[in-house]
C-alpha cells in the first residue's frame, strides 16, 4: 500500500512514492512563486502525475513549512511562500485535486524528524531531538516515540530559543536567538553586514550578488577564511549551548542533525557540536549521542509519504 | 479508597492522608540526618501511624529528591540527604515495614507538578510546565496530560538549563545555570561572597550566623536593600529566559510557579517572572500564562498521593 509524499520547499516541490520504507520513484517541480496556496496545490497534482499518477497509491502526505494543523490539514502560515499569510485548507484542496485521495499534510520538519525515526539516524531511539540546520533552523522531537506536536502545532520551535539575551537579531525580529547564529540565511545576512563594514571575506567575493548557499560556507571554510571560521564557531557554540538545554529539560539520549547547511559541513560539523553540546552539559550525561542524519535531502519527501501513513491510519513502517 | 502521600524534603517529612480529593489528616516529622535510607524508612512509617496507621489506606506514595526510578520503585540518588549516594529500593523497604502495604515512590518535583494538574493552578491543562524555586530550582512538566519522566527519569532539570554561557557557578559545579541565579542556597551563596568582599546586605545582617531563608529576602527586599533587589532582578531575568525556552520548544500555554521562594515571594514576584517570559518570547504568544501554584507546601504530599494512586492503578483524580 504504498503511499506518496511531497516535500514543499521555499525553492523546489519535492516528491517520492515510498512502499515498505523504499523509494520507488521519485522527481521534482520548482515551487510556484505566484498565484499562492492554489498555485502551489496544481503544481503538487501534476507533480503527482508525473509520480505515476494515483493509481495503486494509498494517499499522500504533504510537509510544509509554517504552522501546519496535521488534524484539521491547514497550513495556517507559510511565510517562506509568497502570498501565503492565510490559513488554508490544504489537506482538502489537494484531495479534491487528486480526485478524493487522502491527503494529509503535517510541518515539514516533524515529517524529516519522523523520517529518521522510522529509516534513519534515529531508528530505535523512542526519544530523540531531531535538529535541521539550513536557511533556517528547526527542531522536532519524538518522545515516548511519538511526535510532540503541541496544542498549537508549534512544537520544536528550537530556532527560536534565546541562546544570548540581547544578541544578534533574527530574521523573525526577535534576539539572541540559534537561528540568528546558526541559519544559513542569518549567516549570510551577517556576513554581507560585516563585508559593508569593511570585513574583506571570501564569503562575499564567492557571491558576490547571489545566494550565499551552504557550498560557499563550506568553500570559505576550506580556504580557511578568518570570517567564516568566525561564523561557523558561533553557530557551533549556539547550537550546544540550545540542545543542551533541551536534552536537560527532556532526558533525551540522543540528537539527530541534519539540513542542507549540516548535510554539507559534513560528520565533523556534527562532532563539533556534540562536543559543544557535552561541554555545556553539567553533570554529565554519559551515553550522550549527537550524529548526522541518515536520509540528506529526501527524508522530508520520505518522512511526509510516512507521517501521511501514520495519520491515514496505515503502518509506520511500510509506508503504507 | 483513601492513599498517604508523603513529601520527602531536605529538613522535614510532610504527610498526608488524601480521599477523594480532600486532605483528611496531615502532619510532619524531622528528617533524620543519621542512619542514610533506612533511618528515613523507619521515620516514614513512624509518621504513617500517626496518620493513624495502615488500616484502610489503599497505598503509599512519596515524593523523593533526586533521581527517582517510578517504575522499580527506586531512589536513585539523593544529594541533599545524608547517606543517600547510592540507589536504594525505597518502595520494597517501605512496604516491608508496611506490612506490604503498596508503596510506590516518585520525584519530589513531577508529584508537585502533577498536584497542581490534578487539584491546583494546573487543572485542566493538559500541557504546562511546573517550575519550584526553593533551595534549588526543578521543573516537571505535563505534556498531553502525562507526566514526562524520561527515559532515565531525569527530565524536568530546568534549574540545569544554561542562561548564560559561562556565567556563576551553580552549586552543581556547573556554569551560568538557572538555579545559579535563582536557587535560595545559591543566592544566599552569592550574597555572602558579595558581603565578604566589602558589599554590605541586610541580607547578611538578618542572618549573620543561621540559614538566610525565604523570610529573609522578603524583609531585604520590603527594606530596599539594594544587593536583595540585584539579586532576585537577576533571578527573575534568568527564571524568564528558561522558561521562554522551555515554552518554545514545548509550545506550552501555561507555565506554573512554586516552591519555598516563590511562595514567599509571592504573586508579584511570578507576576514578574511571566512578564520576563513574555520579553523573552518572539513570535509572541497569543494567550500564555504564568501563574503562582495554589497548593503551596502541601503540594508534594498530595501529589504524592495522587501519583502513588495512578503508579497503583487507581483513578488520579480522587486519590484512591
Amino acid at each position: 500500500m504504498p503511499w506518496i509524499g511531497v516535500d514543499l520547499g521555499g525553492t523546489k516541490i519535492y516528491g517520492v512514492v515510498l512502499d515498505e520504507g523504499k523509494v520507488l520513484a521519485e522527481t521534482k517541480r520548482k515551487t510556484p512563486t505566484q498565484g499562492g496556496p492554489l498555485a502551489v496545490v496544481d503544481t503538487m497534482a501534476a507533480l503527482v502525475a508525473d509520480l505515476g499518477g494515483t493509481e495503486g497509491i494509498t494517499g499522500v502526505g504533504v510537509g510544509a513549512p509554517g504552522v501546519v494543523d496535521s488534524e484539521e490539514g491547514t497550513v495556517r502560515q507559510a511565510p517562506n511562500l509568497p502570498g501565503w499569510m492565510e490559513p488554508f485548507g490544504f489537506s482538502a484542496a489537494l484531495s479534491e485535486s487528486l480526485g478524493g485521495l487522502p491527503v494529509k499534510v503535517d510541518n515539514d520538519v516533524n515529517v524529516g524528524t519522523y523520517a529518521e525515526h522510522v529509516l534513519g539516524a534515529g531508528q530505535g531511539a523512542d526519544n530523540f531531538l531531531g535538529v535541521f540546520v539550513g536557511t533556517g533552523v528547526g527542531g522536532g522531537l519524538v518522545l515516548d516515540g511519538r511526535l510532540r506536536r503541541g496544542p498549537t502545532c508549534a512544537a520544536g520551535e528550537i530556532g527560536h530559543m534565546v541562546v544570548r539575551r540581547g544578541g544578534r537579531v533574527c530574521g523573525c525580529g526577535g534576539r539572541g536567538h540559534l537561528e540568528a547564529y546558526a541559519g544559513r540565511a542569518n549567516l549570510e545576512r551577517r556576513a554581507r553586514e560585516l563585508d559593508a563594514k569593511g570585513r574583506d571575506t571570501a564569503l562575499v567575493d564567492l557571491a558576490p550578488a547571489r545566494r550565499m548557499t551552504s557550498g560557499v560556507f563550506v568553500r570559505a571554510l576550506a580556504a580557511g577564511d578568518p570570517m567564516a571560521v568566525e561564523l561557523i564557531d558561533e553557530a557551533v557554540a549556539a547550537l550546544g549551548a540550545a540542545i543542551a538545554s533541551v536534552v536537560t529539560m527532556l532526558d533525551l539520549p540522543l540528537v539527530v542533525i541534519g539540513g542542507g547547511l549540516a548535510d554539507r559541513l559534513g560528520p565533523a560539523f556534527v562532532t563539533r557540536v556534540e562536543q559543544a553540546v557535552v561541554s555545556e552539559l553539567f553533570p554529565k550525561r554519559e551515553g550522550l549521542k549527537v550524529v548526522p542524519a541518515a536520509l540528506g535531502d529526501r527524508g522530508g519527501a520520505i518522512g511526509a509519504a510516512l507521517v501521511g501513513a501514520v495519520l491515514g491510519g496505515s503502518h509506520p513502517a511500510g509506508g503504507g
